[in-house]
């Protein structure tokens, strides 16, 4: 079995998934946003799927309306994970951890004790994190890019100078001799830069992959430079096959560029979907969870259109007029889907059903054409899998699981169980324990 | 049952309780460091004594000679504690988080969430770390007491803050109306002093005991007056009745001084246990732990009573002379029960075995020893109640739990079970939410 499978991500989020009317949803927890027992479901779903890592991103600000709307992000990352690392046994863990507003040896500190809770399952999303409104529960303001970036390739590298700071064969704890380890192989590092210094070492031993993977998420020219040294993984989010591949393609060159094998970077556009046993039961189903913003939704697809829309006819499909005067808005990567859609003859209320307007690309409907989509971008170079964002209000991580996924597996697309134990061997990410010795600082 | 009892909580620390040659003893995990598995189900014994908290102090260095010596301190305070929220039910968690070397705004996030996490079971032992070996972890110098003090004042009031400033009855949760939560009790704290400032708010609902409780851990005047204002607890480190009932007495004026009522500071002094059939059980059990460290122990034993001893006669009791030219000194505490033990005319080595040289009193013997320290000490007003350093090297934790506890149970001095959920519950603190109106910036 040499043949090139998919990887697939599910996205941990607030509890609700991805959609933000699911709280109230009948058969929703509403009190899932500060449940620990829902986040460990769903990872045992997502673990149940085969699925080969969570993906937990963080603020660390939660900007939403709070009259209507859950908080976007967990309540602490970390604390969540350490509960699902106790709960589950193979998927791998990835948080977000800012680069700009953690001391690194907390943050080194912590992410390696996951990898050591886990059994070699952690990772890192090394993300600069942006917006006054998270440095503003800092006490600061967003520093300029120059500086968070440069912050970051220091934090990335002190990180994984201290995580290799306690030799991989140090530890020999002999009950005979009563040598418990080598104390030359557990040294300081005392490493520092322009932004950020500590001594170290990292009192804590490898893992069953020695350290957690680095993983980025982001599309800047500036993602893809602080990518390509680090991460075995590029979280990202793309709307049409040929972003995806131009995004693909410019972390493989990043890597490439910082003296790395481009395969090893891993890129993960996201999917959101809604899986039902047809379209119009995911539409429905869409319809109930978010149709309360489609008034404002409707303005915004006024923009994304070119066109003036009624948000008083969504029973009506788009009139010949409209449909003949829509220009998709070259701004929007949406736009192109969505005049596609509504030349279906959909209602306008079933084209904003569709997902149209969401962060990521949209699968409402039955399972195979969730199947379908992913193996059309797979094939096409896109990705090498995807992070999912089901809606979970009722079923929908198991509706992913127990629909999509066997007809990958079908496909010959994904594979039927977990090769490894660990998120490298998940990953197909070569060994690596400390700094990269390829990688210069 | 008004009758005033003790409470007891359990160190939880590298995973081989407190005594440094643990880790190599038969019976005992070598690799308890870094084992969940083995601080769970420390944790989950502790439970079962009905004791009402852990207590896991924190570095965050951990100086120690790791050729011979495990670490001090957990891989990570607060992922073993997500761990035991998950795995117990009533025993409370307390752990050890550095004003200095913590933004206020990760800290608040963490332990809040631990308490949301382990339904209302949570405290911050909230020190101000000392010692340059913790600094340059972080790139700095310690800075001045001052600074440290200034900073931590500063700190736990904008941590209490943040916890407050989702409002205690914001989160309505409301299928029917869509209302998540009332806008106007989610608000930023906009707080701000000399060191340290952040916005919020901190988007974490309130726990069953509302938020965590405040703990401090010391004994110098600076101490006391960190803790007077919002500490429901002391952890202390005491070695005679009249040294413990002086601390105790200035953490209550403290509390006082700052307009509270003194009961609601509570002082736990520690006390470490090897509790056995027998003594010579029990010192035959602490021999075969540290007797390696006999030798520099004699030469400190030594200093404690001005006279000379020789490390090549161990199995020996101290001379008639020996006995009448020493002298305690006047600057250790422990000296006069050291000089007291010598007296008794057991060996030099089963002198050192009785722990006279040790970070707190020492019980070394059957468990009605132990349940006869606590309560001379509880009567005598001076504790509250302790917290207990087992030896955990086979059974450490069970015998005290099995031996000491129906002791004090029988005797009235000691709970049967819990007798509420939270850790606020167990301490018999009162309420609090957000700041404490009493006290003033």
């Amino acid at each position: 079995m040499s043949k090139r499978q998919m990887i697939i991500g599910m996205h941990l989020g607030n509890g609700y998934g991805s959609q933000p009317g699911a709280w109230r949803m009948p058969g929703t927890d509403p009190r899932s946003y500060a449940s620990f027992d829902a986040k460990v479901r769903q990872a045992q779903a997502a673990e149940r799927g085969k699925l080969q890592f969570l993906f937990l991103p963080d603020g660390p600000s939660q900007m939403v309306d709070i009259e209507e709307e859950a908080p976007n992000f967990n309540l602490d990352v970390m604390l969540t994970l350490a509960a699902v690392a106790r709960e589950t046994s193979r998927i791998g863990l990835i948080a977000t951890g800012s680069t700009t507003f953690n001391e690194p040896y907390n943050l080194a500190r912590q992410f390696k004790a996951l990898d050591v809770m886990s059994h070699g399952r952690a990772g890192w999303n090394a993300v600069t994190s942006s917006g006054e409104d998270v440095a503003a529960n800092y006490g600061q303001r967003i520093p300029p890019s120059a500086h968070r970036y440069g912050r970051a390739h220091e934090m990335i590298q002190l990180v994984q100078a201290l995580w290799g700071s306690w030799g991989r064969e140090a530890w020999l704890h002999n009950h005979n001799t009563g040598q418990f380890a080598k104390a030359d192989q557990i040294a300081p590092i005392n490493m520092g830069g322009k932004y950020v210094a500590s001594r170290g070492p990292l009192y804590i031993p490898p893992s069953e992959q020695g350290q957690p993977v680095i993983v980025h998420a982001g599309g800047s020219p500036n993602a893809h430079d602080l990518a390509g040294p680090y991460a075995s993984a590029a979280i990202g989010a793309s709307f049409t096959i040929e972003d995806a591949r131009a995004q693909r393609a410019a972390f493989r060159e990043a890597a490439e560029r910082a003296g790395r094998d481009p395969d090893e970077i891993k890129y993960f556009p996201g999917l959101m979907t809604t899986i039902a046993r047809d379209r119009r039961s995911a539409l429905d189903r869409r319809i109930a969870m978010t149709e309360r913003l489609f008034p404002q939704r409707v303005a915004y697809l006024q923009r994304m259109l070119g066109i003036r829309l009624d948000p008083d006819r969504l029973d009506a499909p788009l009139s010949d007029k409209q449909l003949n005067a829509a220009h998709p808005s070259p701004r929007d990567p949406r736009s192109a889907q969505a005049l596609k859609i509504a030349r279906e003859g959909w209602s306008l209320r079933d084209v904003l059903a569709h997902g149209v307007i969401d962060y990521h690309p949209v699968i409402a409907g039955p399972a195979i054409e969730a199947a379908d989509h992913m193996q059309e971008w797979f094939k096409a170079g896109a990705a090498d899998g995807f992070w999912i964002s089901p809606d979970i209000y009722e079923d929908g991580i198991d509706a992913f699981v127990d629909g999509v996924i066997p007809v990958l597996q079908e496909r010959g697309l994904f594979h039927h169980d977990y090769e490894g134990i660990t998120l490298r061997d998940h990953l197909g990410a070569p060994t690596q324990y400390g700094l990269d010795p390829r990688i210069s600082g």
